[in-house]
């Protein structure tokens, strides 16, 4: 939301100037509406505008020759089942490698032919107007160049030119990427373990947010002492970092878990903790960036800017969730009563474009539009799934599908290409070494005391292996990068950035790549073949009592409520209205059935097992609980997050 | 290509202020790097960029929020089969609604509290620095802004921030469009007529530039004498204006002929003429715009600037062409020898990056992207898609459907929104009606005598009422749009803009909606069910017929060398290499055959059949003149340019 005023340069216009014209600069000051070379500026700029769009096409052609190359190495090591390296660990091998050529191979002449005015003033608002000779030419604030750092990195406009407006990430590349994790979500494994899954990724990433803020005060205290900060550090700065490294990161560990068939509890721990907790740390960060005591630079506490704090984590949270159910709910209102499951691609368009909505109004109203997009997700995926044609569900998982994979591979192998073609990176080799240890720690205060607490509770214990594994799956990806990203202004942030780059690239590449390693370690069941019906008896059992233990009065209500009410109300399956609302809404109920819920009334059990049993996704919740003996054969091809048609995870 | 500064204003950043500071400067000439509230203008910035991020994603969210009311209204009307408005048409006139709302209904209030400050200098280079005490602040051209016209419209702010950079149309919007329009045309009835098409696209569009060149010229001419024109209005612009306006739309009309199942030869030539001219106007276009007669302001005739336009037009079309189809070639080598097939999602991936590379490549290189996209379409719909899997093939269909399907009633509902929210517009009654005029006889000169000629060598003849549907089928539409929409920069564009604008209504509306009456009035035979076996013999023997004919030498030699080495080398079908080349290349051939050609080079004429057979894409060209008997079953299903899940066409 916040789009401040950072030194990242936009791929889109002409910008590979400004170093050469810091130099002159720096040897001018004061220059007062000066000019250099005036008569040629017109056309200059003109020619120089196509040239930049050549430039353009040429900076991404280089992303999507990477993604080009990872699709074909994932296809290799797919092909080979070499297991040590995801597609995204070999996307940041990519990206790195084009990262060094650009920065040590390649050597641009540099273009001394443009012009730059400099134009002193005493504010920098959002538009100038410039008038030459009459007419007036407009232009925009592209941000604060700072000539700190910079000028000792050789190439700056080359780098800079495959550097791209942070923003992207959040605005093009995060919403695809979010909306399919709640799209592709097995909600009954999810609903299963909601208690712990909400323990982890609510209380569990405060704890870790927390925890490694105050690690990392300490560590930032000590390197101050010792002399070894230059800039500014805040206990804020601290809690930010802390904020955004507690986001984990599903994909790599996943896509193992997914083709080892590892325990599908364990799968749903993992997968709706970080799922969930993408959501809590994009809310919690900009909690934390909305504390600003009272005092301009008093950075010591203030009550009332933490209780404010508070509130807007509250409310962003609750506004984004509601907006993502609203418009999943209206969608499934639009699908169910209309016939639209006629034109598969209409329907299709329709539910690409309120989800898009979802975004846009979320961002529109000040919420936060990609946890929105997540919860829209899942809407969608519970409800409105059941009301789209075969064709439409295949389309849109699909569709999402492939979006999700361009939009991770491209942020990966951006990623690293970063580590080398960012220039204002701070790395301190102590301070890096304090937020190793402290994101260790805090993932630790969140796993092993949650578990405790919760295996209390929960008759269907979470292991000590199960542990360990959730412990060390705790990858960090294009989350915590994308946040990371999106304020390098200050000398707290970039050492924040630069330390969760070095994050992100050890968990990823160690963590993830040991993931095979460590689950035959631990002695961890794999080869779980869900698919078969064999195990499905004791699945099933574990399951039901999971279910009645987790599902405390509240879940069960909420099932029962879904059940008989919403599932009805917005799909076509369920039992007909006319059966479970009160007499005295009768004509209501009628009006609200369709007639697909009557033809299904008098199986609609069967209704909903067939759904499960066609694709997984479109299972609902405690389908289990109710209908037990019917699912026993639907429930055998929904024990994997991911439909079979997802070969990535 | 030309990213000329325009007037326009891109969604992306924060603009709404220029009319107010407009107003300011006009009353203060001069000014020299004046400021008006300094202090708070840094924080107003920033506030700004939060607001305009916001107010942004509003914009884009009545944009979708039209698209979704359109989805609906084009399910109803499918639902009552009401076929006198196409989607495009309807995308109109929710455009023009919202149009009409936000330049007569809203009245934002004026925000008086932006600072911008004016700095007057002798000319307008890409970049400003901006010394703000000690810190420098980077800002980019933007644009001219003309004071002309403007000031009289009311809510100028408003309506400028629905407004687009209209290179978003060349760079996003048009690409998916034509794309799928090479890879969904149906390659039997398209190179059966390529002959006539090839013709209509090529002759033909010059014809009808010219023609209406001209006669735009003598209404100029007119016009002037009579002193109803207040700006230049060059004989280049009349050609320029004869070029966009040359570019048929297939959208409307097919999907017409689709549902009313009308004669494949005549959607097949109209299909094919109005997908290639699309490619022949934007390069005829950009070609006239490279004709700069020597002297400076010299508008007569050329001849060195004239060979050079067609030097562009030979090199722009031939390096797009080239390029396309080699990606196209390089995919189908990538999809062949690698098993990616194995893992569909990695399949789909690359194919969608390897198409969008095309684009960025002709970008980069000088050339048309969006005319090299064609090309790349059908040569990965010729070769590539026989090595795709199943899966993958539905998936690429579906979702260059999908994009299709979003852009075009994007654009279409655009146009409608323009024609109240473009401030510049100049609509002259006179100029309007002459242009009409010059666009029915610039159609007919195309039309009406190439057709005689072509009638003279084809023996299935294009039949006079063939002619006056193809003669009133000549819809304009998105091209035409985007073309003019370029460069509104001088008075003849806007004039040129506003024309086509109201042409693109007429035709859209008048002869799109007439279609089905035109179609029982010229006594068109409709309701050709192709899909049912009872036709084929005698459609086949037509084919047989027009093959043999129209495939002159050249085209048969062409079909031999694809048929025999081409397909075999790019692709799983066909005859191996190994049975084809001369004895002399065997160790070569047995390297370049894969095992499934040689599983299906017993029966390799059935595997042409079957991929024919299973979704109407995949067949070669001229299968019928080698494997006729086989393919009498095949050809059944593949009749429709479309495939069967298109309901929109």
């Amino acid at each position: 939301m916040e789009s401040k005023s950072s030194i990242y340069i936009s791929l889109k216009k002409t910008e590979l100037i400004v170093l050469v014209c810091m130099i002159c600069l720096s040897s001018l000051p004061n220059i007062s509406c000066q000019t250099q070379n005036t008569g040629m500026a017109n056309v200059i700029s003109e020619r120089k505008a196509e040239e930049d769009h050549r430039q353009d096409s040429a900076d991404l052609l280089i992303f999507i020759m990477l993604l080009t190359l990872t699709i074909l190495t994932i296809w290799l090591f797919k092909h080979r089942r070499f297991r040590f390296l995801h597609e995204t660990g070999l996307a940041m091998i990519y990206g790195l490698l084009v990262g060094v050529i650009l920065r040590f191979g390649v050597h641009g002449q540099r273009d001394l032919n443009n012009v730059t005015l400099s134009c002193a003033m005493t504010a920098s608002p959002a538009t100038i107007l410039v008038n030459v000779s009459g007419q007036f030419y407009e232009y925009t604030l592209k941000g604060e160049v700072r000539d700190t750092d910079g000028q000792d990195v050789p190439d700056a406009e080359m780098l800079k030119k495959v550097t791209f407006d942070p923003e992207i990430f959040f605005n093009i590349l995060l919403p695809p990427i979010i909306f399919h994790a709640g799209y592709s979500l097995k909600r009954r494994h999810f609903f299963r373990n909601l208690g712990s899954i909400l323990s982890y990724a609510f209380v569990g990433t405060a704890i870790s947010c927390i925890v490694i803020g105050l690690l990392l005060y300490g560590c930032v205290a000590f390197l101050k002492a010792v002399g070894q900060i230059q800039g500014d550090f805040f206990f804020t700065d601290c809690l930010f970092f802390g904020a955004i490294i507690s986001a984990t990161d599903p994909v790599t560990v996943l896509a193992i878990f997914n083709e080892l068939k590892v325990d599908v509890d364990l799968y749903a721990l993992l997968f709706g903790e970080s799922v969930l907790n993408d959501a809590v740390a994009i809310v919690l960060s900009s909690s934390i960036i909305a504390y600003q005591p009272a005092g301009d630079n008093n950075h010591t506490f203030d009550g009332s800017a933490f209780l404010k704090s508070i509130g807007v984590f509250l409310v962003v949270f609750s506004g984004s969730f509601a907006l993502g159910v609203i418009t999943g709910v209206m969608t499934s209102l639009v699908t169910k009563f209309t016939k639209l499951h006629e034109f598969p691609l209409l329907e299709t368009g329709l539910f690409f474009l309120m989800s898009w909505s979802t975004f846009l109004l979320a961002e529109a109203c000040g919420f936060t539009g990609v946890v929105a997009v997540l919860f829209c997700g899942m809407t969608q995926a519970h409800y409105t799934y059941n009301n789209l044609s075969d064709e439409s569900k295949d389309r849109t998982k699909q569709l999402f599908e492939l979006l999700n994979f361009l939009a991770e591979n491209f942020i990966f192998s951006y990623m690293g290409l970063t580590l080398f073609s960012f220039q204002y990176h701070v790395f301190n080799p102590l301070f890096i070494l304090g937020a190793f240890l402290a994101v260790f720690l805090g993932r630790a205060a969140n796993i092993y005391p949650l578990s405790f607490l919760l295996n209390l509770g929960r008759k269907n214990k979470i292991g000590s292996n199960f542990q360990h594994v959730m412990m060390f799956s705790g990858l960090r990806g294009a989350m915590a990068f994308a946040l990371a990203i999106r304020d390098t202004t200050t000398y707290a942030r970039r050492m924040t950035f630069s330390s969760t780059l070095l994050i992100v690239f050890f968990t990823v590449w160690v963590c993830g790549g040991g993931t095979t390693q460590l689950l035959s370690f631990m002695h961890i069941r794999v080869g779980v073949d869900s698919d078969q019906d064999n195990p499905i008896t004791e699945v099933d059992g574990i399951e039901r009592r999971g279910v009645r233990h987790e599902g405390a009065w509240p879940f069960r209500m909420w099932h029962s409520f879904d059940h008989k009410y919403l599932k009805p109300f917005l799909t076509h399956s369920g039992p007909p209205l006319t059966t479970t609302l009160p007499a005295c809404c009768g004509p209501l109920a009628r009006c609200l059935t369709t007639s697909q819920a009557y033809q299904s009334g008098g199986g609609w059990h069967d209704e909903d097992s067939e759904l499960i049993g066609s694709d997984g996704l479109g299972n609902p919740m405690y389908t289990d609980l109710s209908i037990s003996a019917v699912t026993r054969s639907s429930s055998s091809t929904s024990n994997h997050l991911y439909g079979p048609t997802v070969p990535s995870g």
